[in-house]
């Protein structure tokens, strides 16, 4: 079976971005230090096309499995970035540059319509505008029979989550307060989403916190 | 040197009680379910005049440890309940009845005077109403030399978090997402707050995540 798959870095105090998200600042004030502990690592370079050099170990295989068997990539509009609101003329392709770390389809919700954008390295952008449902659907179907990568931002998680379609939450807790910014765990007032602890890998740099969804 | 201790039991989404905490339901709607891993061991137990059974093992070993060398406690007024507002006539005496768990002078944060109330097994709780450095100051020369132990709720935490008094801070992770409810990390914008990851315990019902605070 096809799973949908969430990981995401997360402060203790519960966000994944800091305050005023812009598009020179995507993971807003404070919020780069989120991904201190993954961009030194081996297999985040790799994934980047730096072939040389990096850290090996506990995270990297951490993050080595969290894209295993990945076939698919779901996305929220603000992930993708260059929004809100329609795509303009001199149109946003990511913030990744033109080799996207994804490497899959990517299915990228949004209210937006806009071709397909074929990138280099395996990654295509598509633009889902009816729904986390069809974007599911759609994603597995590209990912035939490999799993789907839930990747963020927290909006589309949350939809995820109320709607009861994820299968697996990898949570990398790093040691800091923001304070501010954009919370993981927002808007799930009645949502009754249940979860069991699968494991916990502990490192000084990140705890992992690994659940399975209760369906 | 005597530390200021802080262990509290959280869920997964960040909350220490669930909404509409009321006198009959002091933790709020689905709140009592933060303490299921807790209620059942044999501290828990011990310290609520309980001395036979309970379970034993590594979540019993955690509790016990957050108690030991612990001379004096703090907490917030809502934590020790009958409020908000002055204390009329019928005096609330904390949720815990003649012999409550805590076997130690307790300083409650409170806006409303109050004699001192003295309970059965060495808890007498004190009522101090000049401020969070007051209670620490009060509740450490009580401690006479151990340490103190900051019990919650929310608001006495954040309070002792942003003036950054806090040296320990034991977290009891559970496996629930509450949507709504009180959130430990919350008012802190702008508080620059800095932890060291100490220790994780992994357990099924419970993880408990151990942070120093950088000074």
């Amino acid at each position: 079976m096809s799973k949908l798959r969430f990981n995401i870095t997360m402060t203790l105090d519960g966000y994944i971005a800091g305050p005023n998200q812009s598009v020179e600042n995507g993971l807003g004030e404070g919020g780069e230090q989120l991904h201190d502990w993954v961009v030194k690592l081996k297999f985040f370079r790799e994934m980047h096309g730096d072939v040389g050099g990096g850290e090996t170990g506990t995270n990297d295989d951490v993050l080595r499995e969290a894209f295993e068997n990945v076939g698919a990539t779901i996305m929220g509009r603000n992930m993708f970035g260059g929004g809100p609101g329609p795509w303009g003329d001199e149109r946003w392709k990511g913030w990744w540059g033109d080799n996207p770390p994804f490497h899959t389809p990517v299915f990228v919700l949004t209210h937006h319509a806009r071709e397909p954008l074929v990138m280099q390295g395996g990654t295509t952008f598509n633009f889902v505008t009816d729904g986390i449902k069809s974007a599911l659907d759609q994603a597995k179907q590209a990912a035939a029979g490999k799993d789907v990568a839930l990747g963020g931002g927290a909006k589309a998680a949350q939809q995820y989550l109320a709607a009861g379609l994820i299968d697996e939450m990898d949570l990398h807790v790093v040691p800091l307060i923001l304070g501010a910014g954009e919370r993981l765990f927002d808007n799930l007032a009645g949502s009754d989403v249940k979860i069991d602890p699968v494991r916990v890998i502990e490192t000084p740099d990140v705890t992992h916190l690994k659940y399975r969804l209760v369906k």
